[in-house]
């Protein structure tokens, strides 16, 4: 290899064969999920939910877990995925920084979702399951299940967001192309999904409108179970595989990131990307990593750390995690996939152990950054992944005031163009930032007064 | 590397550093490019459509053709694409045939466009051009051009053939996110757009068109020139590349193609695929290299091999080609990056010779390729790229029955993601085959009675 490729790249003999558990090396185990009437939940209690072998990899303590083989050769298709030096961006930004970054952009679906979602597909299928249910923001998510399970040989329903569902008509296009259901959320299949209708027929939905519809659909049926995109733990283990790869990246350059920066929605390519870097830190090293959420939905940032449910009808257990409330409705910014009320209980949780930060950004920051890095670098990134980009853009500004080599490691979520509509918004003077107002968030968080305390 | 791995990648240390140029090893020289008048075109009379050293390359005849650095520094953004091994589509296919794609669907434009627009970006900018125009079908080549023209530095405009723009509202946004202007075609910017519009006020457009204006537009400006994404022999030149990445990576795992596919449209990826592998040929290597085009724009299969122009309004020179004449108007169908009328002189030129053969495909059996290719190996084509897809399942299948385990060689030109439509219509029962009548060929070719003779 030479000396200063543009793409560190590893062989497929180079993947890693497990995921890594950061529930293994927390100083403070993580707090119990409790059902609505604030006991712990049993494995059984999700059993209408999950298949059991994904019931007990969310629940595991253990520090690698194998990745089964069929999950390796479909991974193989389009990892392990490049990690980039952005040279082109460097120089527009005359920065002393090294910015590197993981493009996770090049699966099919075109983002990290599917690490996650063909592993979920496999253990369904192993389990006996038919039909999975899901939700999606964005798209990216729904789309990245019904491939995986296109690819496993199960079914797949997925229910998408309102808003985005009407700003992407390609998205439910792709998901049917790869044998999938979509419809918009909230709909009239569901009980909840009426309700909601009844009560505000303009709602633009939410990520926890649709989780509640998916997970009603699934719990009615002996042989379907639900899938989530992000938050539980064994989402964010399948992702591990993107901060492990990256890992591996470093070494043959002999190099280390300073400061590793993911775009934090629900939380799982940020931890992703960095919890194998956290092994490192809570073992000793010294580096920063920073989750960038939107100011319009600043979970980490702005909303306390309670016990909180993960959906809107409640159908999910009580999660310790920060959120705004599980009735909070984001508002119509681009990046869907970051709307989401409630944060990963294991991100949650590191931010409280002191082990990352947080930050939070206005849209028109991050648009500015992505067309930055779409004219040096050429790739158009996912409104979502312009977060961390803006997010990385600050650091190496900082870095050129402080005349500090330092070395960044971002996370390119996913590419843009599913998501043009934002750009062309942007570019047209027709996007806002939404700062989230003080007596929204109080009021959002009523809901959450009478839950058990952490 | 494991001994049958997903993907054959290369570093980019072993990125070719120099591109294949066929026309060192043609047995008959090429038919000289003419003037309306009959007169041999020479250098200067295209000095005012394109820069002096691209000039030169077109009418080249060294076999090796140093790749730029600045230009291999930008290809590295992509580049080395990986070949993969169609594990999965064999399966579903129980052939014995050992199926390999190249995949060009990994550029940030999502195909193999971008190869010779950064290279003719850099070479206009080198040459003192600040603006750059072209002409657009699918809107792939336009959005390469559009990324390569702002990762170099020159200003792009684009002129989107009517039919495309319409039905693909995203490709605009695209283009325009790379700074580039994109406008339909015909339009009323230039003369043959107004004129053609007055006779067709609902013409759905043509390549032809698209480049008749666009030629228009740079020969009245001093430092403007116009940039053409197939046909030439300079982008065939340019997309050598591919084949000879392919060649390194066959070697690498010890096997040789029997058979080499690529969709043909103004030829450029086939070629691209090809020409490096017809060295091997033409020096006495047995192989099958088959050009696959639509039924409904049969260039290679039906159209005779005739000096006719590359465009409607008689711009360009008359050149040697397979030909529908350059007043043919193909049906609206989805692969618009196969809707030509011409055929680029050097492909015309070694089917002329027999080293390649053509056939042509419904777009139905097209559409049905392609959901199996993304059923299975996760990818989705663009409905150009079926085309190869169809082509090879024919193969495969044909394998199959002569129990033969024959070693299968295509190009995956570009990803679909742009193209969901055509999807949506296909999965909607909403397409139709179009062959293309006798009489309308023969109406067509009417316009090519009066040219000079090959």
């Amino acid at each position: 290899m030479s000396q200063d490729p543009t793409k560190i790249i590893l062989t497929e003999d180079e993947m890693p064969r497990q995921w890594y558990n950061i529930q293994a090396d927390l100083s403070k185990p993580m707090p119990m999920p409790l059902g609505l009437d604030g006991q712990p939940i049993k494995p059984d209690d999700l059993a209408k939910v999950f298949p059991m072998n994904i019931i007990e990899q969310e629940m595991s303590t253990e520090r690698w877990i194998d990745i089964p083989e069929p999950v390796l050769e479909i991974l193989k298709l389009w990892r392990p995925s490049p990690l980039y030096r952005a040279k082109r961006l460097e120089q527009a930004l005359g920065t002393p920084a090294k910015i590197y970054y993981k493009h996770e952009g090049v699966s099919p679906a075109g983002s990290h979702k599917p690490n996650t979602a063909v592993a979920q597909a496999y253990y369904n299928k192993e389990f006996g399951i038919k039909y999975l249910t899901t939700e999606t923001g964005a798209g990216q998510w729904g789309s990245a299940l019904a491939m995986s399970c296109k690819l496993i040989g199960i079914e797949c329903k997925v229910f998408m967001v309102r808003i985005s569902f009407d700003h992407k008509p390609f998205r439910k296009t792709m998901m049917k192309t790869w044998g999938a259901d979509c419809m918009a959320s909230p709909s009239n299949l569901t009980e909840i999904g009426r309700k909601i209708l009844a009560e505000q027929p303009d709602t633009p939905g939410s990520l926890g409108i649709a989780i509640s519809e998916a997970i009603e659909q699934a719990v009615e049926r002996e042989d379907t179970r639900y899938a989530l995109g992000s938050v539980l733990n064994h989402v964010m283990l399948h992702q591990s595989i993107i901060g492990l790869e990256a890992k591996k990246q470093f070494e043959k350059i002999g190099t280390y990131p300073d400061v590793v920066i993911g775009c934090a929605g629900g939380g799982s390519n940020f931890a992703g990307i960095s919890f194998p870097f956290l092994y490192d830190k809570i073992h000793g090293k010294e580096l920063r990593v920073v989750a960038t959420e939107p100011e319009a939905c600043p979970t980490l940032t702005r909303g306390p750390y309670v016990y909180d449910t993960g959906d809107v009808a409640k159908m999910t257990p009580l999660l310790a995690m920060h959120s705004l409330g599980h009735g909070f409705i984001p508002p119509a910014i681009h990046a869907g996939g970051l709307r989401y009320h409630g944060m990963a209980p294991l991100v949650s949780h590191v931010l409280e152990e002191g082990l990352i930060e947080a930050t939070a950004l206005g849209q028109t920051e991050c648009y500015e950054a992505a067309l930055l890095f779409a004219h040096t670098e050429g790739f158009i990134p996912a409104p979502e992944t312009s977060h961390a980009i803006a997010q990385t853009i600050r650091e190496a500004k900082q870095a050129k005031e402080e005349g500090k080599e330092k070395v960044i490691l971002m996370n390119w979520s996913g590419h843009g163009l599913m998501d043009l509509q934002g750009y062309d918004a942007y570019m047209s003077g027709k996007i806002e930032d939404y700062p989230l107002p003080e007596e929204l968030l109080q009021q959002s968080l009523a809901a959450v007064k009478d839950h058990p305390k952490i």
